[in-house]
């Protein structure tokens, strides 16, 4: 049995403390925040569960075996590091910290406590996400050509962050989990219709030393909702619609085939001939257990066996290097801006 | 009664030809075609047609008013100059030229011979386009905040052109009419996955001195066909989904109100209160006559009256500004790319 | 303020006391189930509700108000008749009772009793059905040529009630809300899968003495969900999708011109000339209000005002004589049934 | 080479003469048609083809191998008779004839000729119903339970025949392709909205003698076009939609599992539970071949072989059984009526 504190009761606190209190290994213990009235409803919620105002009370309770972090990005870094400098696991919310070197910091931080630290990527836990890794990996896709996504809808504009932090970081987080190769360079451009506000649409093209390319299209001023991204490999090509209700992934046995006209001349390269197949179209049954449940028991099974969880710091400092990269190159409309190798 | 050469019977030049068969103001004279079968089909469709395989023959004859050209961007400049010169009047296939550079001397041409100089961006005369363009002239979607456009399927692999020069040339013309304001820079980024062969997939994003921005997502290698443009304003918002057999165009009383906090302080714009607003949807019924038919007319118009064509040389220039600036950002994964003023 | 009592704390009971709960001029007195894992729920979510197994203690405790039945349907005609002799008011699940008898007698009470019966009838509380309320009301469509409607999915078959009285009881509801006339017939048809079960699929047609026709398609082994109705009016066309996250309503300007082609003959009237009307498409906002919100303070208004309820028992006994004489219908392949006038 | 005369040049005509000019082993010698402009039509098209105004010409011209009627259905009869009486093979427009009486004729008539009889059910021909056609004979659909047809939208109402006659006859040809059994009575019902016209909508359902029910929803004022069909099968459920461009049939691995509760009781037949099975969708790639095209070749085969059609005269007979059996039990709001057996 593992103890948790969960620091944080806003939009998805409630969600992380109903499934910790569901899962088999967990109890929850206490939970922070700084407004009375959502103190108040913990309390209503989970009788046997003390709160604070106080964060650090939790960073640092001795009866805490694990800290869950559900704040603002700006404070993620400093509560993490302080829970896990006094020996506490945590599960922190994506983005993992503001800035790469935040999260060097949190990522040495864990390895010197010798604890686990994860990033709440919830994305990857979902069935969906996790069928589109078995069909990657499986090489039923073949090469992965692109990554191209849209993730648009009218809403929940953010204070603090751009919509690449607030969206796109859902897709950086898919891309590393599907993506073999690491990108090299990223190229952003957006633009705020909110005078003093951060970027309300954007779009981002990541760069590779190899066949792919990745292109997301975040959108908070949108008048339909669009969760959508194709993937095209060499072999199959699928469309992953997160709206649909059952039939989320679709597979097509679709592709082009490409010859030689056989002249073998030195020019042949430029008379290459294209041909198109098109054949039956699938759709797997994917898992329905909820993400986040999937992922917390995963967190319980590292924190239990020492075992690197799938979204690692390393996985989120990946993510967070790219958005800061990206929103250097949004600055200087598309200027493609190098990442450095993890 | 105007007399017409049509250049080129491969693709689009059936159409050309069978539209001008019909209209009520023209009369087919001649078409040229390389190809003997081409020509043969002709002859077949069209028994008073006379066929030829000399192009020049066409921009050249004495019985000819109107040339429309109809073969690879690669030959446009040469033919529609020659037919400007010889006095003919001109409908060009998209894009107009290869360069910016051609395009000016097409237009010059055309002033010179005092001859019409119109460009086949077919988009702008369908019912959907014009219907987008009486919303937007008539203020009911308020300011253009962006113009959001995804063109993807499978197929048809061009030779001689990138996607952007194939695909993103319809929604540069649409752009065009539809905004007022004029791009000032761009940046684009794309891949080809054929060994020696063009550009399949590519981004590309349009800069304004403005509010407005805009982004076009073209790929002929994806598993499903999409023609869908996202339009952003101020006071509206809509959806052209040019797929949708007949609803092709969805205006969504949709978006955000911003008001200031009150307290006058200095930092109120960065505590400006951003609320959401939902009402009807409404699909207005378009005008379904087919779109070359309309195009063809309004030429025949600009021929008899002198007239501007809504398409004309200069509109079809600041397409090629665009496409060439793009294709060279592309080169250079998005380093933005200022556009010259027209 | 009213005390409630609710009866039954299965698959809708929750619901119904979680409106309850948050209804202003309502307090939950006591909730019965006969399952102990019910009653300890209810205890855990709403401390200070007292439980029992009994629901005939529900039905007379002298400190409640209005009792809410939510019971399989054999047992509401017992349930809701010893309330109403107790005194109290009545809000009870659809359909109201097994048979016509018996929803009689529950009639009968209530207006000895001086006392509300309001049947649980959620759709008509809905923003989408009481939008297309007013557009019938507002002539808006014209005479009401069909309700057709589609209702299947997998899953959820009934025990002891036909797919017609566990599904096509909504639309007839809906319909006897929106149609002013009352259907005179019926004929229906069906089948049952499972040896020994109810029928899981089945067509219920509705006949009236006018223009208009009703059809309803139910199924519980559909590979598919579907809640699609299709209203025709003589001036407007209605699709009414209830799977629609946003769009449920979409109000088509389309129909039929219908002329004499004047001739003055005695067969002009099988030579009526037929055009078709084709305009724009329109899709009105909806209230998003929780249905079960909107009727339960409507219930709690009949209630303090003695207002007639609009799903009240006649409306009630109406859904439940068709229901009888469709089953009816149905055990004779469709032989019409005459509906007897209420 | 096998000589064709086409009788009729409306609105099917021109489908059947195009696929029969194009047809390797078919020579259309005259068509016949009573409108001086649409024999213009023919003649300015098919320059060789002889035109004439008589009908009966056409059936008895010793140039002439196969007869195509393409006329009124109250026509079919007559000219079908007089073709095979003169030794014709003859391909007739869907429904056959007007009555069954009509229809045991024209068989008896080709039989004593000797010659082949084949009724235009376009439908049978289709990639996608062949399809359907493979899946139920490979038994991967299980028993059928049920075909629940839609074929609704706005537009051509007929003179002549009723929507059943019209759109139903498209339903009737494929449930008698795809289901081994026949059905045993049918229920139908309907309404016509234009005083003096035939029903233009209407619902119809057909009785088998096992498992298997049938349905049909046709409607000539919808406001939305639909061609929907949901097959269920005991061990695998379709959904066959031909207004999707490509993916018009979508096999899925759903169903129900009935298990005993083992209790061995009398009444365990009532106390069967029932699950639920949900598995992977599949989308099989169909042949795009144009239907009429493979019709016709496969009549020339039938023609030149003395093989069966698939969609013999005996099918064309079933389906007008079936038609009129519904005309008859529509008048009659339902009243169910059994079919003679074939």
């Amino acid at each position: 049995m593992i103890t948790f504190g969960v620091i944080g009761y806003g939009y998805w606190g409630p969600n992380l403390v109903r499934n910790l209190a569901e899962a088999k290994e967990a109890r929850v213990v206490a939970v922070s925040d700084l407004r009375p009235e959502r103190r108040a409803l913990v309390e209503r919620r989970y009788p046997g569960v003390r709160t604070t105002a106080d964060a650090r009370e939790i960073a640092t309770a001795p009866d805490i075996d694990a800290v869950v972090i559900a704040t603002p990005v700006s404070t993620h870094f400093e509560l993490a590091l302080a829970a896990l400098q006094a020996g506490k696991h945590v599960l922190v919310e994506k983005p993992m910290t503001q800035t790469v070197e935040q999260g060097l910091r949190l990522i040495e931080a864990a390895e010197k406590a010798g604890r686990v630290l994860m990033v709440d990527h919830t994305f990857i836990y979902t069935g969906a996400v996790r069928k589109l890794g078995e069909l990657v990996r499986s090489g039923d896709l073949g090469e992965i050509y692109y990554y191209d996504s849209a993730r648009v809808n009218l809403g929940l504009f953010q204070h603090d962050v751009d919509v690449l932090w607030d969206l796109a970081v859902h897709d950086l987080s898919i891309m590393d989990y599907l993506i073999e190769a690491e990108p090299v360079a990223v190229s952003a451009n957006g633009i705020s219709h909110v005078p003093g506000r951060p970027e309300n649409l954007a779009y981002l093209t990541l760069f590779y030393d190899c066949n792919t390319i990745s292109h997301i299209n975040v959108n908070w001023l949108a008048p339909v909702k669009v969760r959508r991204t194709l993937i095209g490999g060499s072999r199959k090509m699928v469309v992953y619609d997160d709206l649909e209700p059952s039939e989320k992934i679709k597979v097509y046995d679709k592709g082009i085939t490409v010859t030689d006209n056989g002249n073998g001349s030195q020019e042949s390269i430029y008379e290459m001939l294209i041909g198109y197949r098109t054949g039956d179209m699938w759709c797997p049954k994917l898992d329905g257990h909820e993400a986040l449940a999937v992922e917390i028991d995963h967190f319980i099974h590292c924190v239990g066996t020492g075992a690197r969880p799938v979204t690692d710091g390393t996985l989120g400092l990946r993510v967070v290097r790219q958005l800061e990269a990206a929103s250097r190159s949004m600055r200087e409309r598309g200027r493609p801006v190098e990442l450095a190798r993890s």
